[in-house]
């Protein structure tokens, strides 16, 4: 099948595309309206977000299963207190009560966006929230890298997931955004869902060595991935035979022999979440097709250092912002 | 005489005001519209620029008396080459044609802002264009820290120096802004005339000791400030004397005894530029009345981490952006 989207997302000899991760999260406060909006004005036009179903049905862009304390402030501007709620077991109400447009920054995840933009009243948006400002006449060259996020306790209620999946597609379908957005997950039977309720998508597999350690703050889903440390995994080769079109390693994981295997393969190579200018140069020197960062605008300055772009429209070109 | 804008830059026992420096320097395009209007999409309302004046008399925002190579690309998207033409060489539709979106990475200059974004398209704004933007009614609890750019080879030209800051009064006065505006610079010249030609604008005098070297790229304007290394010269009490009502030195130039001298005579003390977060830290503690920042978010989440706002709207009031 052919997706016109991939395109994209794949880069050349000239060109690494840059996807900016929940927006800017080094700039910006993660997976909000506010956040994507200022990505897309510095000339990022790829989008990595996270997206979660509440209980009354409602696909919106978070990225931990459950409300955050160092992220979530209540309707009275503080911050939470006790257990934090599952976003499953809350309907769309509960949650546009909330604030999330800054980190507490006493917290361990707080201190390590120092330069992320504390604001006021930012929302949790909703997936359609997102898919209305990329609709708009400016923003039509944007494309979707949506995660699918997976309930750790919801792996074996497959009538569950599929609801999941059908709510989030119906929304890309109902926006008319199916051929500018690439479902992608760390759980290899969500995407397996997404390709039957919506094969006209790719779909984008998420990978990590368990040899890294985990990122302070943040749900870790690769307990949904197949096991990748058995004795004879070569990953591209098991992410294109389950008819994955995008690769996406954590960029420790990779070589300069899997990203050429990858390529090889058909597969793009998207490498998360990359944002010291070291490793974004080392990437640059795998000729990777896309980086995606918390500092979009520090990879595109690297980049441009390389002598190199983002975008097929050149310098000359001037891209309209 | 009272000047209702003072309160605006004062800080007390809760609060540091934050003022961004050519906007956000360090995350957007210095001295640009779209450089400011995601400064005060951060909440920060206090806009500190540089307005030299054309050939054609009208004041645009740009610091360096010359074009400079590392900032300006021009109408085809080259780097300027060949010698950098003076802003007051040039008419404002020579200015127009120019892109100063972005840095030129390779520079010593560009190297200083690595995560500074890199736009398409940004013009050098028209002091007339930022005013515009702040009169918006969502912007009407912004205001303006407005540098005179001083010229060192017209420092003994009065009628030429009388006719830019009468070009500059001019457009603020048009606008509608003189209340919510101070007049600032290194050139105590400028600010008498300043303040014989517009005294319902209050002046900020900037200081900097010739101890500290100077910032590569950038033009330094401290030769037509009075010698502030003389003996027994206490240079708050020789602003408050000049009649100056805000002093703004550089940031390690301060002492406790001299900002507490400074405000004893009823100065309020706004240091600049201070970006690293031990020095914001330094300042917080010298309790100085604002803080002048390349990164007015960091500053802003500095603040916060110290139990401090920037705003007299406090957290639970929420504040909209």
């Amino acid at each position: 099948m052919h997706f016109p989207q991939l395109a994209a997302f794949s880069g050349n000899a000239d060109i690494i595309r840059v996807i900016g991760h929940r927006g800017a999260r080094g700039i910006m406060p993660e997976n909000t309206i506010e956040g994507f909006a200022f990505t897309l004005d510095c000339g990022v036009t790829l989008l990595e977000f996270d997206v979660s179903v509440t209980r009354d049905g409602v696909p919106v862009i978070t990225h931990n299963n459950h409300l955050t304390k160092s992220i979530v402030r209540d309707k009275d501007g503080n911050w939470l207190r006790g257990i934090e709620p599952k976003v499953s077991d809350l309907d769309w109400s509960d949650l546009a009560q909330l604030d999330v447009g800054g980190l507490d920054g006493l917290s361990e995840y707080g201190q390590r966006f120092p330069d992320q933009a504390f604001l006021y009243n930012a929302r949790i948006p909703r997936l359609h929230d997102l898919c209305a400002l990329i609709s708009t006449p400016d923003h039509q060259d944007v494309h979707l890298m949506l995660e699918l996020k997976s309930d750790p306790e919801k792996l074996e209620d497959a009538k569950g997931r599929a609801a999941d999946v059908a709510a989030v597609v119906a929304v890309v379908r109902e926006m008319q955004l199916t051929d500018r957005t690439i479902m992608h997950s760390f759980d290899w039977g969500l995407l397996a869902e997404c390709k039957r309720l919506a094969p006209e998508m790719p779909t984008s597999f998420l990978t990590k060595l368990p040899n890294n350690s985990s990122d302070a703050g943040e749900d870790q889903a690769t307990n949904a991935s197949p096991d990748l440390t058995a004795a004879n995994v070569c990953i591209p080769d098991l992410v294109a035979q389950t008819g994955g079109r995008l690769w996406c390693p954590h960029y420790l994981d990779v070589t300069e022999e899997t990203v050429a295997r990858a390529q090889q393969l058909g597969l793009g190579v998207a490498v998360w979440t990359v944002n010291e200018p070291k490793d974004i140069d080392r990437m640059i020197a795998l000729n990777v097709d896309a980086i995606v960062s918390d500092y979009p605008g520090r990879v595109q300055r690297r980049l441009l250092n390389h002598g190199l772009t983002w975008s097929s429209q050149s310098v000359t070109d001037k891209p309209s912002n």
